[in-house]
């Protein structure tokens, strides 16, 4: 076999073989199959598309590159949760210590940051002492103490993942359904847990920028999860701006802190409760929606949902006073609100652009390897739906960099987009099972 | 400007400007833009196209990226042909004596083979002595005594087309008529020659294997040579068996020189009439292809053509008691007869087929820098249309390689179809002015 051939085929629009996928991800993991070789297959398989044999064997592939993370040690129901990726969307955070309040185990393995803003580990790390590097053993161990752990990925968790995605985002093949599909679903299904729900982001501020491709991607993701054996399901929520009110590391985690407090963002409190539900419902604690927001709002009023989040912040080595008190974290030396110069209902705020300035603010990566400011970021005060009047207050900007803050207060101006009626703000857009 | 942006533009089925494609031969040939992504960018060529303007500005950027050679010092009007490549094609050997012996001259840049059979150079380099590595320089001065030379590439025509032919070769990205006319196109007009007549095969043994597209890649090159100011044109000939009844380096120069001497194959002979035809056309010199075949027929006729070959033979250091005496030419050990197995009138043989033969037994290489043998090869005895009765020689092999023979007898003998009636074999097809 050749890889050449391989291009050739898909290059024609031919179904690949299991075989013929095998080859391409071992020999390319290897080192034996040039980069210059994929980049030339991944732009045809852009083109010519993968089917979902084709996409389950590349998945499939993907996670026999490298080890897989064994929770059969660990007693219960495990879950998990993806995003696909939105600012201002700390839903792990939410999430995580809400469903192992109910007694699921929650196991996470998370990313850092590689676009405008801090990923989930970044978010921790703004928690003095919390340690996300943790091997494969010692999450069992952690979650077999306590049910929840959020860790960065081990090291050799799909390393096939590691050189495509890299390889993807410099020759403009990053937007395949099936591409983004594996590589989502390749960590997932790495990691041994039950049952899985997805947050498909469309809009502005996400990779989908509409709803068919969301759909698309949603119902892909879900025909190879189940074709994993994994319990999978997906919801495709908006990002027609930030999801909480909050961007930026730690002022996430604060945001995050309220909401399990009973305060805090309604929308990411609303995505964070029907996620937990459905996760729930596929482990059979309840049969139905409004019985499992029930029980997860009843966790947040009687504060078992907090003290879960400071359990995890305990065992993975964190100050839990942070989460008592979290004016104890670390504030930014330049904080400044900006005031709207029109009045109207707000009628969408630009995510990406709030991204943007948020990591020109020192809250997210310009390349990997840069050093996050994890106090940075922005506090929307007024959301879609809002009435602003001029000169009324929209935004509050937290930062170190004098430079950046004039041009931030435009940027974050002009993301606004304002209306003379109040639209609706559809959070939640489709359910695919 | 950022490739990825390029790549990005040309995925997305935009045309790219002037600017762009600089930008990209310049980058790549400074070796700052990298093979992956040149690599998705081509395939991205292959799917979405360039148009007319966009293949004109990558032409033209890669002309750019070397040294032209300056013809203007050479009295006379300067041709050139090209062919697309094929089996058993002799026609340069035959046509450049025959072509300049009537006065034009003949400037003629040639390449090694890097398919299944040797280039013109390979078999020229079968006369002794005879020298192909002449610098620019000398060519001119060797124009100036005579009026042909044929040389191999000087070292920096058109660096970026080595460095894209190599990738295009091994990311299967070769198929694009953009590309494959840029590719030819620019190391012509790098050489200043007036006229061009391009000779595109169609068939099993050639790179086109149906007309339409032989003719839409005849279209797009004699537009492309008009673009830039040199009177191009066409012809379209079948490959749907080798060219000449010689396939291999000495054999094929021995066939040369039989049809400049009034012998050999019909077929050599006739496609050398017409690109001859053309030519003389083209630079005036008749005004019909009768008037011009009967004055080429006459340099053959009275030893002129031969008497050319022999004077570019000397020029160029070989040996031109060669050219008198060709049973000189160094003979291979083994040589054996093949004979048919069935009866019936040859309907065709394959010619890609004949060509891998040919190359197996020595005459061609597997890889770059492989050694040919250039005795190696084979005699056709019977070609399309011939009458061939059971146990009757339809071909001979020439080769050092005794565990080759068995094998190319058998596939020689598979290369060859039978129909019980006579077809005529169209070897002109079309032509394109």
């Amino acid at each position: 076999m050749n890889f050449l051939d391989i291009i050739q085929k898909k290059k024609e629009n031919k179904i690949l073989t299991e075989y013929e996928i095998n080859y391409f991800i071992e020999n390319y993991v290897k080192g034996e199959i040039p980069d210059y070789q994929v980049s030339a297959f991944l732009m045809a398989v852009y083109f010519n598309k993968l089917n979902l044999d084709e996409t389950y064997y590349l998945t499939k592939a993907m996670i026999d590159s490298g080890d897989r993370v064994d929770l059969s040690e660990v007693p219960g129901l495990k879950v998990d949760k993806h995003s696909t990726g939105g600012v201002g969307d700390t839903v792990t955070l939410v999430l995580g210590p809400l469903i192992a309040s109910v007694g699921l185990v929650f196991a996470k393995m998370s990313g850092r940051g590689l676009g405008h803003t801090g990923g989930t580990l970044d978010k921790l790390e703004s928690i003095p002492g919390f340690n996300i590097n943790i091997s494969g053993k010692n999450f069992v161990e952690i979650l077999k103490k306590s049910n929840i752990a959020v860790i960065g990925q081990t090291e050799n968790i799909v390393p096939a993942d590691k050189l495509l995605y890299a390889l993807r985002d410099a020759t403009a093949t990053v937007d395949n359904v099936s591409l983004i599909a594996s590589s989502i679903l390749s960590k997932k299904i790495a990691l041994g847990t039950d049952a899985l729900v997805l947050d498909v982001k469309v809009g502005n501020g996400a990779f989908m920028k509409d709803v068919p491709s969301a759909v698309e991607l949603s119902k892909l993701m879900v025909s190879l999860g189940k074709k994993f054996g994994r319990n999978t399901k997906a919801i495709i929520t908006s990002m027609n701006e930030p999801l909480g009110d909050a961007i930026g590391n730690s002022l996430e985690v604060i945001e995050a802190i309220n909401v399990l407090k009973g305060r805090g963002s309604k929308h990411l409190k609303e995505i964070s409760l029907k996620i937990g539900s459905k996760l729930m419902i596929i482990e059979g604690i309840v049969k139905t929606e409004d019985e499992a927001i029930k029980i997860l709002e009843g966790k947040i009023k009687d504060g078992s949902a907090i003290e879960k989040f400071k359990e995890m912040v305990e065992l993975q080595g964190g100050d839990p006073t942070y989460i008592d008190d979290v004016d104890k974290f670390k504030k930014s030396s330049i904080i400044k609100d900006i005031y709207s110069d029109e009045s109207g209902y707000v009628k969408s705020i630009e995510a990406i652009e709030i991204g943007i300035v948020s990591r020109d603010l020192g809250a997210g990566r310009h390349k990997k390897g840069d050093v996050l400011d994890l106090s940075a970021g922005i506090y929307l005060h007024k959301k879609v739906g809002d009435y602003v009047e001029k000169g009324e207050k929209i935004a509050t900007i937290y930062t170190e960099r004098e430079s950046e803050v004039v041009g931030a207060i435009e940027k974050i101006k002009g993301a606004y987009a304002f209306s003379d009626k109040r639209e609706d703000y559809k959070l939640i857009i489709e359910e695919i099972d």
